[in-house]
This record gives C-alpha cells, sequence and structure tokens, in this order.
C-alpha cells in the first residue's frame, strides 16, 4: 500500500510512542533483574521477557510495520535529517530481521537470561567451566543469528562491528590496535622501570554510606539530574535509559576500594549525563537509542579520565573525600592522592585498570571475541587462552576465572563487538578535549569547579549531533579532522611521562 | 466454537501463562514506580503503563479468549475444583468489563497514574485541596465504571465489597462495624482512665543502618525465603507478588520511630509468608490472585499483632532490639518495653495505630468511601469530614492533611471497598487464633522462637484452602464456625485489661 507523506509520519509517530512505552516497560524488568530482583525468580523472569520481546518483534514482523517501514525509507529523501536517519535505522533492522523467526528470536532470549544466571553462578565460584556450555551456546546462536542475514561482510565479526560502529570493520581496528600497542606498551614500560608513587591508602576501608554521600556529590557534581534518573547498586555497573526522563547509573561499593565507587559513578554518570541532554526532538523519534556504544563510551570515557583523573578535579574529590570521610585520610597529602588514583599499573580487572594500561585489557577481548565469532577459536578453555593473553601483554595472570574471563557481563549478553567501542571512546575523546581545549580554559574550569561551563560546550557541539551521525562522521563534524590514534597516544604520554618523570 | 474438554485445558494454560507473564512485568514496572523511579519521568510512565494495561485488556476482550471463557465456564462442572474456580472467576471478570471499552480502560489507567502523583505531591503539602480536583474525577470514574456494570446489587458500593470480599454487601457491614463500634469504644474509654505506660523510649532514635538490620532479622525469623523475595522501601509500605518466586515487601524508615519499621516489616512480611505457601498449582492457575483482600489482611495483621505483639514474640524483639542498638534502649525494661509497644491510644495515623483503636480507623474510613461511592457526600471538604470523624470518635484531630485523609494510598488508585478488610481480617484472625490453639501451644511456640511451626499450622490448614474458598467458606471450613466478632472482641477486651488493669 502506498503511503503519502502525512500518512508516513503518523505511522512514524505511532511506532515511536509504542516503541517508547514498550522498551520503558522492559527496560525497567531488566534494571529490575540487574539491581535486586530475587534470583528465586530467575527462570520465571526470563520467561516474561522472552515472551513480552517477541510479542515486540511480532508486531516489527507485521505487514503494518514492515509497509511503513519500506515507505519511509522509499520516500527518506523527502524528510528532514532526523526522520531520514530514523528511517535508515528501521530499514536497517528490518533487513536485520527478515530471516529470523519470532519462534529463534524467542529462542535467543531464553538463552540470554539463562546465560546472564549461569554467569553470575559460574562467577561467584570463580570456574568458566560452569559457565562454558551455555556460553557456547550462546556464541553458536550468535553465529547462526548472522549466518541468517544478508551477508555482505568479509567476516562473521564485521557483521557484529556494522552493527556497533558503523563504517568500522576488522581491518581499520586490527590497525587502531596495533597503533594502540606500539603506543602504550613502550611507555608501560617506562613506568615499570620507575619509582611508583604510594598506593596504600587506595585501600583504606570506607564505610559503605559514607561512599553513598560520595555517589550523591559526584553526580551532582558533575550535572547529572537526581530528578529524572536514578543511582541503584549491581554486581557490575552500567547505565540504563529506559525513557527520557529516566536515566539510571548503577555503582557497586567495596569496602576497601574506594576509588572504584568513585569512577563507577563518574563513568556512569557521563553516560547519564550525555542520554539526559539528547535534544528533545531526536529523543522523541527514538534517536537516543542510535547512538553507537563508541559515541557512549566517548563521552563516559570522558568524564571518567579526561575530566575525573584530571589534577583539578582530583583537587575538588580529595577535599570532599576529607570532608565526607573525616580522618580516615588524614595522613594522605594531596600529591600522594592525585598519584595514586593516576597510578599505572598492570591488573587483572577491566573496570578497575588505569587510564594507561585499559586499552590493553580491551585489546585481548578484542582479539578473543573476534576469533570466537568468526569460528577460529572455540569456548572451550577459553579461559587459559584468556589467562595466557594477560601474562604475554600486561605480565599478570588471574587466580581464578572470577578475576579472569568471567569478570564483564558484555558477552554473556551476547555483545559482541561492543569492546571495541571502549577503546575508540577514548581515541575519540582525546580528539574532544584536544577541540574543546580551542574554545574554553578547561583547566580553568575545572579548577573552579564549574562542570556546567564543560557540559554545556558537549551538549552544544557533541550531544545534539550524536544521535544524527555515524562515529567517524561525528567525530569529523566536532573536529574537523579524520579519526587517528595520535591525540591519544600523545595525551598518555605527555601524562604519564609527568607523573612517573621519565 | 464449541470446545472439548482437552481444547479448554490448553487455552486454560496458554492464558494463563500468558497473563503470568505480563502480570509480572506490569508489577514490576508499578514496583519500581512507587519504590525508586524518578518523578520526572511520571507522565511517561503513566503512559508506558496505560498501554500495556490496554493491550492486556485488548486480550481480555478477544473473541478468542471471550469464547475460551465461555465455554469453560459452561462446562465448568467438568473439571476439578480449582479449575471450576477459576473458570467461575475468570467469566465474571468477563461480565464485569462487558460494557467496559479498550479506550476508557486506558483513561482510567492514565487518571490513576496521575492520581498517584497527585496524591504524593499534595501529601508532601499536606494539602488535600491540591489532590481534590484529581480525586473527584476518580471517584467519578469508579462511579462511571460502575455504571457500566450490570447491576444486580443494592447499591453502588455493594458492587465493590462484591468485587474485594464475596458475599458482603452493607448491610452486613454495617452491623460489622457497628459491633466493633459498641465493643472498642467502652475499651478505650476504660483505659483513657487509667495508668498510662512508658513511652518516651517509642520516640528515641534509631540509625536507618540497625534498623535495616532489624528488618532482615524480621523476615528471616518470621520465615520469610529472602531467595524467593525482596525488601526495599517507599512512602507507605505495601507488599507485591509479581511472581511465585518474586513477592516483594517494603517499608519506611522513620528515624524517631523504630516500632513503625518494626509492624511494617512483620505486616508486610506477612502478607508475603501467605504468598510464598500458596500450593503450585493453585499459583499456576492464576487463584493466588484471587485470595481476598481480607483474607489477605488476616494473615498480616496476624502476624502483626497476634503474633507480633504477643508478650513471648516481643521478648525476642526486645533481645534483638538491644543486641543490634546497643546502648540505645539500655534504660528500657522488658516490661516497659511490652507494655509501651502495646500501648493503646487514639492516634492519628492509621498504619501507626495500636491494635486496639485500629478498626475505629477503619470505620472511618468505610463510612466515607460508602456514602462518596454511592453519591451520599461530594469529594469537597472531605478532608473536614474527615477531621471532623477522628474528633468524634477518636478525640484526635489532623494538624494537616497529611496526617488526615491524605494518609493512605487505597482511593488514589481507586481501591474503594478495600478498607472494611483490615477491620474483617482482625476478627477473622481472632477466630483462627482460638482454633490454633486447639492444635498447638501457640504461645510456647513463640516463646521457643519456633515460628516455623505456626508457619506451618497456616500453611495446611489455612494458606492451603484459601484460592478456594471465598471469605466466609475459608473461615467456616478453618474453624467450623460461622464468623463472628465475638472472639476478636473477648481477645481485645482481655488483653487489653490485663495491660491497663481494668
Amino acid at each position: 500500500m502506498t503511503m503519502n507523506k502525512n500518512e508516513i509520519l503518523e505511522k512514524c509517530k505511532y511506532y515511536c510512542d509504542w516503541k517508547q512505552d514498550y522498551s520503558y516497560i522492559v527496560s525497567i524488568f531488566n534494571f529490575d533483574k540487574e539491581t535486586i530482583a530475587p534470583r528465586g525468580a530467575n527462570e520465571e523472569s526470563d520467561k516474561a521477557l522472552a515472551r513480552i520481546q517477541q510479542d515486540i518483534f511480532k508486531v516489527l514482523k507485521s505487514d503494518d510495520y514492515i509497509n511503513y517501514v519500506k515507505e519511509a525509507y522509499e520516500k527518506r529523501n523527502e524528510f528532514d535529517e532526523a526522520h531520514r536517519r530514523l528511517f535508515e535505522f528501521q530499514y536497517k533492522e528490518y533487513i536485520r530481521n527478515i530471516n529470523i523467526s519470532p519462534e529463534l528470536q524467542y529462542e535467543n532470549s531464553l538463552l540470554l537470561g539463562k546465560s546472564y544466571s549461569d554467569w553470575l553462578n559460574a562467577k561467584e565460584k570463580g570456574d568458566y567451566n560452569l559457565y562454558e556450555p551455555t556460553f557456547r551456546k550462546v556464541v553458536e546462536m550468535s553465529r547462526k543469528l548472522i549466518e541468517l542475514r544478508d551477508n555482505k561482510f568479509a567476516t562473521y565479526y564485521d557483521m557484529l562491528l556494522d552493527d556497533f560502529e558503523p563504517g568500522n570493520n576488522e581491518v581499520i581496528l586490527d590497525k587502531f590496535f596495533s597503533e594502540l600497542k606500539e603506543g602504550i606498551l613502550p611507555i608501560i614500560k617506562k613506568i615499570n622501570a620507575s619509582k611508583q608513587p604510594r598506593k596504600d591508602f587506595l585501600s583504606y576501608e570506607v564505610p559503605i554510606p559514607l561512599q553513598e554521600r560520595m555517589s550523591e556529590f559526584l553526580l551532582k557534581f558533575n550535572g547529572f539530574d537526581t530528578n529524572c534518573g536514578v543511582l541503584s547498586t549491581t554486581e557490575h555497573p552500567f547505565t540504563d535509559f529506559p525513557s527520557e526522563h529516566d536515566i539510571r547509573v548503577t555503582t557497586h561499593y567495596y569496602l576497601d576500594m574506594f576509588t572504584s565507587n568513585i569512577y563507577s559513578v563518574i563513568h556512569e554518570g557521563g553516560h547519564a549525563i550525555f542520554g539526559q541532554n539528547i535534544p528533545h526532538e531526536l529523543f522523541a523519534l527514538g534517536l537516543g537509542d542510535f547512538i553507537t556504544s563508541a559515541e557512549h563510551e566517548t563521552i563516559s570515557r570522558f568524564y571518567e579520565n579526561y575530566i575525573g583523573r584530571n589534577k583539578n578535579y582530583v583537587y575538588h574529590l580529595y577535599n570532599k573525600t576529607n570532608e565526607i570521610c573525616g580522618d580516615i585520610f588524614k595522613d594522605v597529602s594531596f600529591d600522594e592522592f592525585y598519584k595514586g588514583i593516576n597510578i599505572a599499573e598492570p591488573s587483572l580487572i577491566r573496570t578497575e585498570s588505569d587510564e594507561l594500561t585499559y586499552c590493553i585489557h580491551i585489546l585481548i577481548r578484542y582479539e578473543l571475541e573476534k576469533d570466537l565469532i568468526n569460528g577460529k577459536i572455540s569456548t572451550q578453555g577459553l579461559n587459559l587462552e584468556w589467562n595466557r593473553k594477560y601474562k604475554e601483554y600486561l605480565g599478570v595472570e588471574p587466580k581464578n576465572d572470577s578475576e579472569g574471563i568471567l569478570q564483564d557481563v558484555h558477552w554473556t549478553g551476547a555483545a559482541f563487538g561492543y569492546f571495541p567501542s571502549y577503546a575508540l571512546g577514548n581515541a575519540y575523546g582525546a580528539m574532544i578535549l584536544n577541540k574543546m581545549k580551542e574554545d574554553i580554559d578547561f583547566d580553568k574550569a575545572l579548577l573552579d569547579g564549574d562542570l556546567e561551563k564543560i557540559k554545556n560546550w558537549l551538549k552544544d557541539k557533541v550531544f545534539s549531533i550524536a544521535p544524527l551521525k555515524d562515529p567517524n562522521e561525528w567525530i569529523k563534524a566536532i573536529t574537523g579532522k579524520d579519526f587517528s590514534t595520535k591525540d591519544y597516544i600523545n595525551y598518555l604520554h605527555e601524562k604519564f611521562s609527568k607523573l612517573y618523570k621519565f
């Protein structure tokens, strides 16, 4: 059935509202499951989730929806940029789903539900082999879903990269990671040969209620709108975007690792601030959902590192920590605090790792997931391969799989292709930082505690256009330059040579 | 289309599973809204909830579902007791919905969402007039929904009573409440003329983390299964039953009113223990949803009062409180503690009120909601009428509407007809208590801290048959007697004459 422009806009609005309502409900159900739901109900909640996701999927496979998507895509040039982009996304999604039946989609949902429970259980016991049988099925299912698609890509993994970061592929990322490796490993070597800063106080015990006050302070200080968001706790911190005025940050408190919460909150808060500052008209079209993971990680890691580990920011952190914690850190000078927080030291846990070695953690995951999805390696013994790479690249080795292959949630949910986003985000962020410094006095804004100034610049130049651009176009639009790792490597070199005096 | 027995069973299973999945999702969304969701998203969440409820409603109005319900109801005598009861409920629900359109249902959902937000806001400001315009619409909508039904009842309110407590009506309840009034008011009078126990320690400050430990202890002690349940905080404590293995209790912490949390947790925990001990085969048919509110309040108030305020139970409470709170209550003897906890004193807040005056709070609500729904009084000035009744019956008067008409959430959600359940529950509970004492040594079980023994008796004699019986049949099946207020009034008289020595 042919539709005119108005009919298309009407259907578009109907389906955007419909999607917003249902994705709000599904997000909350998921969020609840990952934060407070009792374990005893896992089977019931997986089943409920699989059903609602299947019912949603059936709508996406309905004649009415598909007719609208095809018509809108065909006539996309008659519409404004935002609608055009939405129609392109919707068409891409339609193509992706063509050969996937609602039954298969249901099966996949159930599998991912079980995968999450089995992973949590295995992680608690530190034993990958408890999870491996389920994980194998997750990988098989991912490959099966790829095979059902109209494959115009060089490799299976390329297809997933196109989902996460349109415009990227293995060739580009191999080069990207090899530049990172060449840039970062020599710095690590130099640091290992240098005098190490004091770090004992990083494991001083800080009672959870005090850490909670710290979280509250940081979210507000950085510009998170608490009237339109929530902070909860979870095993593995994440940010959810259930609805325009409901954006949720999570953290995890460790009694003897107070910086873990601090940098989780700053990182996740960065995601949330990004989400809270998408122009309403783009949000209403659901374009917020199409911001890529690297675009998102750019901002979260921008807040975590370029802001959060900057000396002038750490100054506020130091004062506030002392204000809240009383005497706990009375024997720690600001200089020690700053250097301790910026320690660069090969370690096992990605989320706790420092700014410098972080990308090596990602590199390891990239190499493994690429081979896994391309069918070059299997899930069996993958924990040992993981440990081998940690030994090779970082010189450290996990004692059990909880601090090894089971530490991250991503693969559990079949989010293969997500990890590179973190490294790309770091590199995008360095380019954005240099551009920002042309416009505003970044260090002074931090010293003044004027995070609003920084947020407003980001909102104007970075957030507002993210839903409309693929990552490479986005970076070019912001900085005027093509993407490169140069700014990032320079930043690391400069920062750490100063800190470690080499 | 005619269906045979197997076809009916197959459809029955399909729709039970479907209902379970969707009601799980909707429950969690509601639970989230009432516990942590940010206010800024109220409009979005009301809209999402109204949509999913409408979509569920559309299924209930579909030819396929209605055909099944009619066939199943017609052939109900060919099935076992549980199926027969389910088919009767489903048929009753179908009849109730005949003249209600999905559009009206959507409008009602949106209105109740707004009602909740507006109530919260007005409650915070202590001003009923801020809420009255919305509340008026809620009452109007309730009356409209009643008018659309096939009214075989004497009054509007009778129809709602039949929803909540089948078999009850105004005539029965007028008599019930007048017996309560006659039984209770003289005891209150005698108490007012007696020496009052010490009560200063009831407002000693207890830090929230200590109160949280108390909650944990009490839930476990009473027999709540934490692997299949959750404790959260909210403005107005309630219990939710999202799924068979996911039953949720909420509480509210006040720094200077530690017993508020204790009795909220015991009360809500009672609801939850009931829910967690429904036979699986009845739960699977969704019959748990049809336990009446009075049946539920029987158990929650049984735990709160007959157990929770019993001297032998308070003995454990006293010891645990001292263990957790250190020196806070060091100047309070056990006797003072027990008497303080059992103080009977006219007050303003129903949920904080004592065991004796409680039913008078309910009486006031009953009189008001009956007249409101029957169209005899309007929402305008209802706060003043509320205050007048408090003055008349209890001799106390609210300073503002937060401690007056705005204190409870029930009317906000159009749950008119619910309040009598609390009073009925008290009276049912007294009959059950006497029956239980014939079988087990109740006081000794409490002294031994053997709550398991009590729970098992309840599970066997009370919980297991609740989904299959209307309240009056239920009480008769448990106790062998017809319902009367005698046991309850005797219990109150005996307990309070001993406490206050009259």
